[in-house]
């Protein structure tokens, strides 16, 4: 199977060199607006060629858009304005809302299977691309009615080859759900970044002394705003919601330390124990 | 040399075994208010006898004591009025101020020397004990000017062996640090994950899909609520500063979502970046 990766970063590196190297891929073909890109993608064997957009679309069987979501808002029309019905898109994108609104009247949207493999590192661009990133993962599918199931079909048997496990939501539940298990963590971790690098100013040692736990719980601070601002732009809504509920909850915490209430404080710490049972 | 830990959980187990392992410690006694501690530190072979408090002081050449903090402002000063001037003992707790101030006087004050190994996980009890655990990571001496160059090099020496780098500050700028690099850390994650844990009240589907980056920022969330509230309460002032500027950052993300301001959200987002070149 021919498969056109567009936007060859550390998702769509990923799942490049995964599909290669599982043999669902017999041939990858890169799409990138970065030569750049294209270039270390090429050296390190993560797609087997480079071509402009229209030769790549041309030449494949399964076309995988892996770019930022922003772009993702005009690329995905026009790719499906270019394909024919034996040829199968996805996209592989962290919010869904606004994309799948802007194809629905597509006369293509059959030929065409939302998906977001929910995996992915603080690091980006091709030199962060692994494979085996999403290993046993989830791929979260949106909308999968509205997909021919030929398409549908082709779809679930790429990931199936990676392997990773799979789930249907609506595009609306998609958003809220990651919202609040993907957005809030990266919005919190820029937060916690820049209230400590406020203090280093003043305190050069600080850092010398972070322990693993703070390292683990900024890591994500690292992202790429290249990559996260479109996905806050387009979850907005959301974002905001989570963001109050998190600002809450930590303003409740300040209360009762205020109040040197501590037997409460201990409570929702019992409470926020729980979540052991969800984390692996 | 005999090394009597009072308190076998997570920091003291884990020195113990680490100690034993590379011939620091030639035999090690483990104290602690449960039996049951004791039983798993033995099964474990993290100690080599368990005895009584006064028991395992009058044995040991040096002592530590690993328990939380509030425990330990009663005990460092119990412990003191029972060595003699051959004795060294050390405490490895989060928080110096309250404990540093409460032996100030003390007539053996100088047979004391006050240390922080920065290290640990989420997990307590002798069961999440580790070695090698604190391997190259920083210990914090605080106010060691205070201590005996003899017990002060006993110690230094102990820390050398693991070996873990050190670094010396005053009570008061430790637990400021701490509040930076730790504290705050442990209060986000915890209100992180009372945030999802209360949408997942009607979502139970949420979490098989939370990424690796959700655990990462949560998984502190799991911590002992016996270890962490003493520490809060001693460093609640500092703690409040660091929380205040923190909910701050957030407010901050908050207004730039509901102005759409993107391009400030962008450049904070690579502000936030430079944490990088302190983390590994």
């Amino acid at each position: 199977m021919n498969i056109c990766i567009v936007g060859v970063g550390l998702i769509g590196g990923s799942l490049a060199i995964t599909l290669k190297e599982n043999k669902f891929a017999t041939n990858v073909i890169g799409v990138d607006a970065s030569q750049e890109n294209l270039d270390k993608a090429i050296r390190r064997r993560l797609i087997d060629e480079d071509l402009p957009l229209d030769d790549g679309i041309r030449k494949a069987d399964l076309i995988v858009l892996s770019t930022p979501v922003d772009v993702m808002l005009h690329l995905l029309p026009e790719v499906l304005d270019k394909i024919g019905e034996h040829q199968v898109v996805i996209d592989v994108g962290s919010t869904k809302g606004r994309l799948l609104d802007s194809v629905a009247t597509h006369p293509m949207r059959h030929r065409f299977v939302s998906t977001h493999p929910m995996a992915g590192t603080e690091y980006s661009g091709p030199e962060a691309a692994i494979p085996n990133l999403f290993d046993y993962k989830f791929t979260v599918f949106c909308e999968a009615e509205k997909s021919d199931p030929t398409a549908l079909e082709l779809v679930k048997s790429m990931y199936a080859s990676i392997p990773m496990q799979m789930a249907f939501l609506d595009a609306k539940e998609h958003d809220v759900h990651t919202a609040y298990i993907s957005h809030i963590s990266h919005i919190s971790s820029f937060a916690l970044a820049l209230t400590v690098l406020e203090k280093e100013k003043d305190e050069e040692r600080i850092f010398e002394l972070a322990s693993s736990g703070f390292s683990s719980t900024v890591r994500l601070a690292k992202s790429s705003a290249e990559m996260w601002i479109p996905i806050f732009r387009q979850n907005r809504d959301n974002v905001l919601d989570v963001l109050d509920e998190h600002i809450n909850q930590l303003s409740r915490f300040r209360s009762l330390l205020i109040k040197n209430d501590f037997d409460t404080f201990h409570q929702l710490i019992k409470e926020a124990n729980t979540i052991k049972r969800m984390l692996s």
